[in-house]
């Protein structure tokens, strides 16, 4: 791999040395210069990007994060601007006017041209995290009665702008998408061939409309470079490249795997984000969690005098609750996952459920053999449990089966039902279920507890 | 979207009625047939896979799972599996080698045609999840010295078998990669122009035996679809295209999810997973994790004393220990997330430190004092916690601030610490974390109520 970075001095960047490594900077590819910009001084970014060819520096802020974009466009002059936002592709533009706040978006907005701010406002129109907002209309459209030979020309005059021009897209005379051909399909064929001898009229499209999440898995299915966006009447309006659809998936999994920790999710890198955001997006949960726990102190105080009699239960609590936890952050992580795949959905609750039951019962079975044994065992070497180490090893038994079985079943159950209810799944984190686990399996833990030890302990 | 499933029969394929549907089954796509195989079935799997077009079939062959595959590769005679094996692509005949057992392993091989077995023992060598394992040798090389018109010529004549002719690959007289360039670079080039004199001599390759999650980084960096495979003197070997690698991604994403959530990683839909296969992902964690969570009982055995007489420290036990799981929880899944998608790396080791410490710090002090005020509050109002719960309300806020900033520094450090001695960092799971904080914090808990409680309650 090149990396020009080596070729740049330690010391900073000026206004009067700048020019000298121009060239360097005007060589290095657009990525590279991403990683520079980063590993150099926030006073540099906009030394660096001005020191570009035009086409160049408007190629860079296309790969640059949000919040240098957001720095180099306070900096630069108004008409430097106009210039940038016009030459942006549009999606990047959606994507970054969409992050601004409201009434900037606006000021940019009327630097413009006419079409381009026709087209913004358009873009900007379709629902957030919707296929709408990924798209953009510079790709190929051509028509079934063209030759090869025509559609190649038309080609090298019209698709310079285009995003990609490995997918060309049949229109009819409506601009209605009709049939999607890989480019290699006309270099293979005969120039005197027409598009329609070529036509399967088969093809694979996005609604506008259609959820990114779910747009990114129909992109995993068909393993497709781009698929083109339609509305509901079966009119071409963009396409979606596979490049901002890998960007949308790195970024929902990582939502989810945020979440699934209990944490809100970040939107920055870990190391990027100030320190109060980060605070502010972990302790809503952990305070929640704490209120969520606190029952458990109220639920104990109900137990004390229960307690009093056998500290020997107690000593075993922490056991038993957590692992109820553990059993339901199991439940929990594989059933966001595969919602999240598409290989689980809401009808299959039953199935779903069904699954998880007998694994409760095998699973708690098997730890509770392995409590009464561990029980069974000390009691066999000390007296630490006194002479009714049977019936607290009986107790423990139960109590895990049951616990263990309520684990799986909160954890698998709570993230469809949170998507149900139009939430995200991925809500139902570890750590939530955890919780919810320990509050009910204590209550569950005790009444067992006073079933099997009446009379005796307790 | 099309889907074809409607115009077949609810009721089976037979051998008898099945070629009466085969021009359907042959214009359906091939995603539409893997999606009919999977539902419908097992019994007909072979009989809709027989009655394609044998290009066709070999096509949906590679677009099967693993499970059809290998029974489809059972059921078939010697001959068509000849036929098959040798017109699978190369990183697709790979996949499916690496999953079956040796022997069959390598009684496939003998089927290959000599050139196919070379280059399927040749990939098979390069170590797993390497991007040895994922390359196809199907590209189209170049020569610099060559026009744009012969480029295109040999691109027609040569490209048919190519993976992608969307990037072509510029090699020296040796082989070396010298250079890469997107199909629309000869598209919009006069004709008579030299490779050469298109070429900006960079180009972004990867190492042969570079790991396939880092593959995928560079992918998602530098929004290819394709990328070239080089060895260490820089030949050119073969290329990855974007499918596998998003394959890839998913997969990595998948395990990395599992994993964090206390399972071993499933390898196969949650779905479709047998119910024994499940069983055994899960059991192995959650006995490890109860194993270690019955730590809790013997410290708290230690610690029976103080239990008996204070049993308002037992009340509070499970709150404040799974609030140092909980943010533990936290920490690990965001440095897990950070350390797959390379944002944080070994040798940040110490900002991360830093930043958890800090972070422990501000949100044990923040449940702290919720902790200490609910104390407080509920003493007020009854006399549950009897005259000492000023210092109970002290115990539990000193115990918070040192139990969760134990949790963000042992959830940071452990993924980097598994990373380090080269073991998978998801594996320091929310769970597993959330064990190991429980036991450590409960010492932490009872240290500090001896301290604080010495001479009142304890």
């Amino acid at each position: 791999m090149n990396n020009y970075r080596h070729i740049f001095p330690n010391d900073p960047f000026t206004p009067e040395n700048i020019h000298q490594f121009s060239e360097g900077l005007t060589a290095a590819s657009t990525v590279d210069l991403v990683d520079l910009i980063a590993s150099r001084p926030i006073e540099e970014e906009l030394l660096i990007f001005n020191v570009l060819p035009a086409a160049k520096s408007v190629r860079l802020f296309e790969y640059l994060p949000f919040k240098i974009q957001k720095r180099i466009l306070a900096s630069l002059p108004s008409l430097r601007v106009v210039h940038l936002l016009n030459a942006l592709s549009p999606d990047d533009r959606t994507a970054l006017l969409e992050e601004l706040p409201t009434d900037l978006t606006n000021q940019l907005l009327k630097y413009l041209s006419p079409e381009e701010r026709t087209l913004s406002i358009k873009l900007l129109g379709y629902p957030e995290d919707s296929v709408g907002r990924l798209m953009t209309p510079d790709y190929v459209a051509i028509k079934m009665d063209w030759t090869v030979r025509h559609v190649l020309d038309y080609i090298r005059e019209n698709g310079k702008d285009s995003e990609t021009i490995n997918i060309i897209y049949a229109v009819d005379d409506d601009g209605k998408l009709i049939d999607d051909f890989r480019i290699r399909e006309f270099l293979f064929a005969s120039l005197d061939a027409h598009v329609k001898d070529l036509s399967d009229h088969k093809f694979i499209a996005l609604n506008v409309g259609l959820d990114e999440e779910q747009a990114v898995n129909i992109f995993r299915k068909y393993e497709r470079v781009a698929l083109p966006v339609i509305d509901n009447k079966g009119m071409l309006l963009g396409i979606v490249t596979f490049d901002d659809i890998m960007a949308v998936a790195v970024e929902e999994d990582t939502e989810d795997f945020q979440k699934v920790g209990g944490n809100a999710a970040l939107n920055e890198p870990y190391m990027e984000i100030p320190f109060f955001s980060l605070m502010y997006k972990r302790i809503g949960w952990l305070v929640i969690l704490f209120l969520g726990e606190m029952l458990t102190a109220s639920a104990m105080g109900y137990f004390a005098d229960e307690i009093a009699k056998a500290v020997v239960l107690a000593l075993f609590l922490p056991l038993i609750i957590s692992s109820g936890g553990n059993a339901g952050s199991q439940a929990s992580t594989l059933i966001i996952r595969a919602l999240a795949l598409g290989e689980v959905s809401l009808k299959d609750w039953w199935r779903v459920m069904r699954r998880e039951i007998f694994s409760g019962i095998f699973l708690g079975f098997f730890l509770g053999l392995i409590g009464f044994f561990r029980v069974a065992m000390w009691s066999y070497f000390s007296d630490i449990y006194g002479v009714h180490w049977l019936l607290i090893g009986v107790t423990i038994f139960f109590a895990l089966i049951g616990i263990i079985l309520w684990g799986t079943l909160s954890g698998s159950m709570l993230p469809l039902i949170l998507k149900r209810c139009g939430f995200d799944p991925a809500v139902s984190s570890a750590p939530f279920v955890a919780t919810l686990v320990d509050v009910t399996g204590l209550i569950i833990y005790f009444s067992i507890a006073m079933i099997v030890l009446k009379g005796t302990l307790l």
